[in-house]
């Protein structure tokens, strides 16, 4: 049998988000294969190891987690900005209708290339109609650890615009998605997942979303959709069910621990307690929803009740996917709407949304979200010795200040390594697992291509 | 005479913010000496200048222009997050106090490195009570564009706590004021100024905004000052003077072009017309205010009634100095609160608000601010081929893409060449004024000593 591969990052300020939430200073990390092997003064490792990684001075991390993500979505970042939702829409579906599988793989390249410079470990991705093999190609070729969904429509008389070739009938949205379910769940070694991706309730019948709910059910599948975005989406789904739309997906069954909800901003005080009940999972999306005017989500009164909560970039309507930036926001956004200085979530908790509540979403609690003996080795290290990240908190025991260090100040800059599965993906700002030179005349050539095809003039 | 240096930056894209706000697409920009010379096809001079900076494929930019910092504060940062307004004022009037003239020297560094690496090329800075000379070192020997200000507080018994060491007689406050004024204002040929900064009206008597006032129409001088960041804050001034904050300035005749007001959270439309009406400027600081809890300004009733607005970080309350962020969240902000994708300001307008409309506040709108020949040179190069600012705007006539993409997507890691006063100061990420090593040393060894004078246990 092959030797497992011996990686040893050595000396750094370990920030393990374990049950106690240790900071341990100037301690090293054995990963042997896939897996945290060690923790602490590992010296008698030292020439031993087949890779050495040196952390000192540095702040290792859990690997972050995104939870919503349209990778599909990548090349039209900046297209439509200060507009309509629906001239947003408008040209997000065009776009999306007009990609052909080459272009779509680099939609999803060129987000990964991203995602891995931003520390970024682990993804939920929901796609478009078509081509979602190759966004499964691209996750699998670059090494993150990924869920992905082809987005699902069967509503004939769909109550949003939809253009036409994105509706299938229902067993047809239903069939590929088995077929990729079974193509792709459990990809190297469990690495890359597939998701159930109904794409919201108001473009979906009611027979799609039941099917979705029985699969789930019976083969423990996981399901990623939008809820309560907008305003109108809930009136829309009022008038059709009488029921809000997290009540109607509950009583389809599809509220519980194996869904992922994106967005949240419009719920009232019984839907975050069914939510909490049936220990369903929340992406907050707060770029996003500031971009297309949704509104700020309930996160605090979410995270009152007991709802699990993650972070997510979204697609095009964020035009940067850093989770950094991600978190920054959540942290003083909820501060300001409310006027007050001390409504949760503080630093440490946005940085656990992006750790260990990603991991729940994902149900994968047990095996990434913190840097622990036994769990899988997703982690980045930052090194915050930039203008921007400094002073160094002088007072060294004060856990407190690493975390708001990360989330206030820190970006993408100061990503050095991301590793998955015990794999260096990134190291000093190079992208080992693809060629970023290739990746961007590649994405540029792509969209020119769809957008000449779809005749818009932006 | 000596020959003035000649410096050619070659082929970028040009986005001069002049009054058609063309787009120049692979043209080159001459500056002789201090100011541009000439724009266009200048292949002539390409073997007759000092210094060639190629720009093919990047995007050259008015220098960017940040109206409302306490450099002062630099070494403070993410000391205090997630804590009232109480906690977090009292951390940092005890820190500020603690200062000693090179603490203060070393945070301003340690802040202008960051606003270089940042493509910021002018600022309007307010000190603390003491130590203001060292500020104006800083500005000096590195290069950037500055106004900065000794914050004068003169009253007795303030409306809000202030250690007693803050607080100066009426003449000594203001003396000093003149003073460093004299020393200051003007240097290196009118690239330092000097402004006036009282530090809030419910810390400073009537008397020295009078003072203030007077000295400001007799001179010239500039006013720097905060107005309206907290509800508290209006109640106070309220209850002392009968009059609202603004109202109150102008009553004393602070309201007026040579006049900056910070954060401007909560106005009434009274005094936005006021603001209007006597040319008076605000720095908007969107992350201080979601940090501090202060809410979120009425940015498009401003604009609407024709304020003048441009964007500052301010100090410790925003853990970060980089505008690029800053517009951002300006850009979505508003939409975000008021449900309204199509409400100002648009990624134009807000890239107007860093450029055009931080020399406007500054009162420099005939020197700075758009890339136009007989300007100062104060310009920034972005280079867009990195992949959270990528695919590369495909219709290259689209001025819009472009304005979106930087506001939308860039970061600091952008930015690779900052230059004023023709001076190249930064250049591909390396600063060239000062010794980044010694910054940074020198920026710890300094918070350290002064928490450890304050007894701070943080």
């Amino acid at each position: 049998m092959e030797q497992e591969k011996r990686t040893l990052i050595h000396g750094g300020t370990i920030i393990t988000m374990n049950q106690n939430r240790d900071v341990l200073y100037n301690q090293d990390i054995l990963v042997v294969g896939k897996r945290i092997a060690a923790i602490g003064d590992l010296r008698m490792y030292y020439n031993q190891v087949d890779e050495f990684l040196n952390a000192k001075g540095k702040h290792v991390i859990p690997g972050l987690i995104q939870t919503h993500l349209h990778l599909t979505q990548t090349l039209q970042r900046n297209l439509v900005a200060d507009k309509t939702l629906e001239q947003w829409l408008d040209v997000t579906m065009r776009l999306e209708i007009a990609h052909d599988s080459e272009s779509n793989y680099w939609s999803s390249m060129l987000g990964i290339s991203e995602l891995l410079l931003n520390g970024t470990t682990a993804i939920y991705d929901m796609e478009t109609t078509y081509h979602t093999d190759s966004c499964f190609w691209a996750m699998a070729q670059t090494g993150i650890r990924g869920f992905a969904g082809k987005a699902m429509i069967d509503m004939e008389q769909p109550s949003v615009d939809v253009p036409a070739a994105m509706i299938q009938p229902t067993d047809v949205a239903f069939g590929e998605s088995v077929a990729l379910f079974n193509r792709w769940d459990g990809y190297d070694d469990g690495r890359i997942r597939y998701c159930f991706a109904p794409r919201y309730a108001p473009t979906c019948t009611r027979r799609l979303l039941e099917l979705t709910a029985d699969f789930s059910k019976r083969y423990g599948a996981h399901v990623h959709t939008h809820s309560a975005e907008t305003e109108e989406e809930e009136h829309i789904i009022i008038d059709r069910t009488g029921m809000r739309e997290v009540e109607y997906y509950d009583s389809i069954g599809l509220i519980n621990p194996r869904t992922v909800l994106a967005h949240c901003v419009h719920l009232n005080d019984r839907e975050i307690e069914i939510m909490a009940e049936r220990g369903c999972h929340v992406s907050h999306c707060p770029s996003a929803n500031l971009y297309l005017a949704s509104g700020i989500a309930p996160i605090p009164k979410m995270m009152e009740t007991g709802v699990n909560v993650s972070i997510g970039p979204d697609g095009s309507d964020n035009n940067n996917l850093s989770n950094l930036h991600e978190m920054r926001l959540a942290a003083y956004i909820q501060k300001g709407l409310h006027q007050n200085p001390v409504i949760p979530p503080s630093a440490e908790q946005v940085f656990e949304m992006s750790t260990l509540g990603g991991a729940r979403a994902l149900g994968l609690e047990e095996d990434i979200g913190s840097i622990e003996v036994g769990k899988k080795a997703d982690i980045a290290i930052l090194d915050l010795r930039e203008p921007h990240t400094w002073p160094n908190e002088p007072q060294v025991n004060s856990k407190e200040n690493i975390y708001t260090r990360i989330v206030y100040s820190a970006t993408a800059s100061n990503v050095v390594m991301t590793m998955v599965d015990g794999r260096v993906l990134m190291k000093d700002r190079q992208l080992l697992t693809m060629n970023l030179d290739e990746v961007l005349n590649k994405s540029n050539e792509s969209i020119i291509r769809i957008l000449n095809r779809t005749g818009l003039n932006l």
